[in-house]
């Protein structure tokens, strides 16, 4: 929040939600304050998601709020989980589980550990009615390792729906020429167009072309992109415009 | 949302306005979708923050919807700003203003464009009760121009607090061994210490401490940081580690 550390979570968690075929409709960042989280989770919770990723909060110091705040959202109780002891015991070995250690393994009741392959926290799962709600650990990799294994073996809802996304760039064509063409090609393919400017509109237009979308039909999907594709680039190229 | 692109706009905007004195107290990301930014600005405003910044959606393209998001979230008519469309022509020079450009110029009544020194959409600035509300564009560089024009010229309120942050690294401590120590000095001396797992808690532990505070004081801050950092340093060493 105060600019020092970059959410590259967010991104890995909405790239890999997304390849497997969910929408991720929002992603909020809060402080390290109980008041702060629990609203954040009760909103969220509010939106009857299917899938509901929190990340961070899980480790041993004062400011990892989150198992506590997860218990006021929902309101239930902080229970030691035997399963959770048990994984972070057998990450320290022979050290003893003091206090600060002891706290990772305290989890809302009826809370599901899940394990961390690249740490000690284990991630926590929790249904909340249709909602499956994931708890993940902020270090990045174990972040990753959390939500891998939770994908793997927990997730309720797949989704039953396939993305793919392509992407080309062109040089010499100003996004505000490009809009009226890309406005009606969003329409006739029911895809997501988006024209990212990577250079400067008005004396050296660049623009990179991300076109995406989802189906239920994995081959109908892709010859749909590739027509849409195929179409913008021809448009591209007719305006003068050098397709990389 | 697809993971494509990680949002280092929220990073600088944070980290502009800590630096000022302001304290960030949430991000949010949302669709491209009229319906889900009009959700969460009207969210937002309901908080009644000081200053809500948003960034993207102000270009030429259909999914530049900001300008009409914000109309619908205010309850005012969208309207054609002579000043908007003045500093948009100048960009253009001889170029016609097409209907994708004159969309550019088109605000929600009331609001003042704020000129964007290294693009063509103008910011929208809007006073909503005590809240500045400032609209940049979502490229890096035009909303980095559009915000410094705005924190020059427009910025009704700047907080009466300085911000002042520090940070070292120390190797050989678990996070969970310093964790003690760290909650009692945030009490001691009335500061926000992160600290940041860089290695593995395991086998080879490595944290970044980061120690940041505000104060209408800045030298009595500065004293205070100083003699936090160095009674951290010293615990750290006591402990053993290697303090970078």
């Amino acid at each position: 929040m105060n600019g020092h550390t970059t959410n590259t979570n967010a991104t890995h968690i909405a790239r890999r939600l997304t390849s497997i075929g969910f929408t991720v409709k929002r992603i909020v960042t809060v402080m390290d304050e109980i008041g702060e989280i629990v609203q954040a989770i009760r909103e969220s919770l509010e939106r009857s998601p299917a899938l509901l990723v929190t990340s961070g909060g899980l480790g041993p110091t004062y400011d990892d709020k989150t198992a506590e705040a997860l218990a006021v959202a929902l309101g239930r109780r902080l229970v030691e989980s035997e399963e959770a002891l048990r994984q972070i015991q057998s990450k320290y070995g022979a050290l003893e589980l003091t206090p600060v250690r002891r706290k990772m393994a305290t989890l809302p009741e009826g809370a599901i550990p899940i394990p961390n392959n690249s740490g000690v926290a284990p991630g926590i799962y929790i249904q909340v009615g249709g909602t499956d709600l994931l708890a993940t650990p902020g270090v990045p990799r174990e972040m990753e390792s959390v939500l891998e294994n939770f994908l793997l073996s927990f997730l309720r809802n797949k989704p039953a729906l396939f993305y793919e996304e392509r992407s080309f760039k062109v040089r010499g064509i100003m996004e505000s020429v490009l809009a009226p063409h890309v406005t009606s090609l969003v329409k006739k393919y029911n895809l997501y167009i988006k024209t990212h400017p990577r250079g400067r509109e008005l004396n050296e237009p660049y623009l990179e072309v991300q076109i995406a979308g989802s189906s239920k039909d994995k081959g109908e999907l892709s010859a749909r992109l590739a027509s849409c594709e195929a179409e913008l680039r021809d448009i591209c190229v007719g305006m003068g415009g050098i397709v990389e």
